[in-house]
């Protein structure tokens, strides 16, 4: 099942993806679906009882940021393998994390703008939606607690980033991680065995990693995270870019006024975000 | 105004320090009356119009964390000039920033366990209680925006913070950050003329400093950190720790099971945490 957050007619509404469109959930986004203790069964009965004249047509509908209101959304850096070795370093034993807000999210097709900042970076993204609560969990029950999969771009402030040793500043900075278009649930996609992860710069292809390569699976970061902080339905996790940002270019590359973003991962979709930054002032 | 939350008679309850005792206040918790846009009409009212029958007498009642329910909670390292002279570094350009969740505060008073982490460490801190929305905000109105101040101490798993190169992991533990007694509002303490902050374990004095000598003072990092992303009532900035933590000592300390912690604010309040630490598992 593919699961979107949709605005039609000036509402929004959680939908399902069905063919020629989408069908409408009871509820306003899947942060609020994901809240109701009964939601599997919404969605199935949804997908049992659902008759052609309720689905609103795709070009009706405009996909908005699926998971709007994550108590927590935490990140994962230096996750991807084969980047790692290639840079000569060790594979890490610890996930590196740290957080973001539900502010910092955006939609799938959203203008991006920022005047504070001089060296905006992408970095392309799987991300979880967790569908159950987590505390101390293994491996194994994280891994069925998994509500459904989408599309980040984790897009860095890099001079806020290294102004002090913790990355935290230049990754929270309000609507600048663009999150959709839709929540693929787990049956559809599997990143272990592997999905392509896909980064293109006004069409020409900055980075591209597979999931396969992950040093900590979903899986194992769910669990891991829910050593210490329980996760609840909704909440989010990014499993960190593969190579190939900006800022590890030579000579380093950042996004100029204008510039189109594209974040895609084949089986899921695709974020395209244009970014409009004005000249930053100093704070 | 010294302002907390309590429970009486099985029931929670926002509520004014008064002669005796406390005078319920109309919601559940300090966060939820923040949530007003009236709530300093709210406050207003309650001083002016209470009368003795409706006061909680403080033997009947138990303070709890005043604000539990925040958006966001920021924390700032590295931000007591004398105790970074001390180890011979400059004084920081930017405030270094991490985040904490609403998970991760407990109880002024709340027994604290952990059987995950073998260093666990103290940091005692003045903490900000935001009190109305915040967006590019200069000093001058992040000044004007305080609801008031608390205590707070950053209890950090020194272990899981080291294990990468970002804090979050090791202090972020659920249940893991006491706040409060209570909240002071800023006609009654002001943390630049100097607040005195005191952590003792078992008696024993291990920090003193002085909020005098903050490189960043609350207004600076509220106005900092809305710069990147909207403050809104009930959201809490942790202003730092000066020196004494156990991870500076030699050779260094960590907490024991069975350990008691204070942190005190004079003006404010003081915290009283007791340890329990189990053996760890590794994870």
């Amino acid at each position: 099942m593919k699961l979107a957050t949709i605005r039609h007619d000036g509402r929004r509404t959680a939908a399902l993806e069905v063919s020629g469109g989408y069908l409408p959930l009871p509820a306003g986004d899947l942060s609020e679906l994901l809240d109701r203790s009964d939601w599997k069964a919404v969605l199935a009965e949804a997908v049992n009882g659902h008759c052609a004249p309720d689905v609103i047509p795709a070009a009706e509908a405009t996909l908005l940021n699926p998971v709007p209101d994550p108590r927590k959304v935490i990140c994962c850096g230096l996750n991807y393998s084969d980047h790692i070795l290639e840079m000569g370093r060790e594979l890490p034993a610890y996930p590196t994390l740290f957080a973001k807000f539900a502010d910092t999210l955006t939609d799938p097709d959203a203008e991006i703008s920022s005047e504070h900042s001089e060296k905006i970076d992408w970095e392309a993204e799987l991300a979880v939606v967790v569908g159950a609560e987590l505390r101390n969990a293994t491996e194994e029950e994280a891994a069925t607690a998994i509500a459904g999969y989408t599309v980040a771009n984790d897009v860095s402030m890099r001079d806020w980033q290294n102004r002090t040793l913790q990355w935290f500043q230049g990754k929270a900075f309000d609507r600048s991680t663009p999150l959709g278009p839709v929540m693929v649930t787990p049956d559809e996609v599997d990143p272990e065995a592997g999905l392509e992860v896909i980064c293109t710069l006004n069409g020409e292809e900055v980075q591209r990693g597979n999931t396969k390569t992950l040093v900590f699976s979903a899986a194992k970061l769910l669990s891991y995270i829910s050593t210490f902080t329980v996760l609840r339905p909704g909440d989010i996790v990014l499993t960190g870019t593969p190579g190939g940002v900006g800022m590890g270019m030579t000579p380093q590359r950042f996004l100029k006024d204008g510039d189109q973003l594209t974040t895609e991962i084949p089986g899921i979709g695709t974020l395209s975000n244009k970014f409009r930054l004005r000249i930053p002032t100093t704070v």
